[in-house]
């Protein structure tokens, strides 16, 4: 079951407001289903998007530093951030350019982001995001060390005030406008993996493991 | 020749600065492949990111109405945004943890986005945002009336402060790491389009066009 969830004033979705989804499943879905996020935070009035990495836990997601961590660094305690997911599933192509749409499923998260300072809760926050991206491939690599995880930062996002909205199915025209003679329907879009390419300086009889060879977002 | 840019503090990439790129030609190269952007803007000191669709017409972005319009349009004149576009190009599985990275190419934005008033140039806005994700199809579909087009927002953005980021290539691990006996190399990421789905009500004579039948972003 969902935990029961009501929209605030700032996640209810008012435009398309049927696509809206403030179920915290579909939301879990999408966020599990994606590895890149956009984090938005403002510095001196201007707001900033940067593309960044995330995994999740229960209802803790967890970023990885990247440009914004430096900029929140700077600030005191948690800071508000607006953290984005978007998967794209294809081209809605109507009759009329009005009702041309896109497929997607996006997360909009709203909340106060803090930096992860304790070593441990960082070293599973890294684990949990390199398992949400590629599984198995943890325990496969070198472990972080010590000047690595200090040159590395965190960021905790508790789930608390979220939307998800959602475009799926097919073309919907105005009534008058399926006489007119185009063609129209779904170019679906999916993110693929193509064969990996081994790395010049490895020894070639090690195999490519099967998270490499077969890797799928939606498998 | 691209027009010399030189960064604001704002844009200058601090972190893995060696990826950054101020040149206008690289920006467009990523903006012209892309189509789906990231819009981030402050509303009562909280900051929202908001996926949609944009075009391009020399150095003007058009953006696509959606959730940011609503609340910009409650705001007066131009606001202060940011407009991030991402392309993921694959994950880059290093031997240590730390070393992994993904390839990307991204474009941040910075600058005040202004409504779209004259409905000449956001038809031409329209028709660019159009022709952008899907060229051809402007044509081929019913044209916007003047409801529709008083019904749609587009923001437009001039490209003056931006910076670029780029990594692409092989794995780079720590010299000491080469002989740690872990597959390493990239997983290539790429978005494909699928087959074509026709709507249920298209007349089956009605041809694929080729727009739809081979779409893709890079060729």
């Amino acid at each position: 079951m969902s935990q029961p969830y009501v929209p605030t004033a700032r996640t209810r979705v008012v435009r398309e407001a049927n696509r809206a989804d403030y179920d915290r499943e579909t939301a879990y879905r999408i966020l599990d289903e994606g590895f890149l996020c956009h984090v938005g935070f403002v510095a001196d009035a201007q707001p900033f998007v940067i593309p960044t990495s995330y995994g999740r836990s229960g209802d803790k997601l967890y970023i990885h530093g990247s440009a914004a961590s430096r900029m929140l660094r700077q600030l005191k305690e948690s800071v508000p951030v607006c953290v984005t997911v978007t998967l794209l599933d294809g081209l809605v192509l109507a009759r009329s350019i009005f009702n041309h749409s896109m497929n997607y499923r996006s997360v909009v998260m709203l909340g106060n982001a803090a930096l992860v300072e304790d070593p441990a809760e960082k070293l599973e926050a890294l684990r949990l995001l390199s398992e949400h991206i590629i599984p198995g491939r943890w325990a496969d690599s070198r472990q972080p060390n010590e000047q690595e995880l200090k040159a590395t930062s965190v960021l905790r996002l508790p789930i608390e005030e979220f939307s998800a909205k959602v475009r799926t199915g097919p073309v919907i025209d105005d009534e008058e406008d399926y006489v007119f003679r185009t063609w129209a329907g779904v170019v679906p879009l999916e993110m693929k993996a193509g064969k990996p390419i081994a790395d010049a300086r490895l020894d070639p009889s090690l195999p490519v493991p099967d998270y490499a060879k077969h890797y799928s977002r939606t498998d």
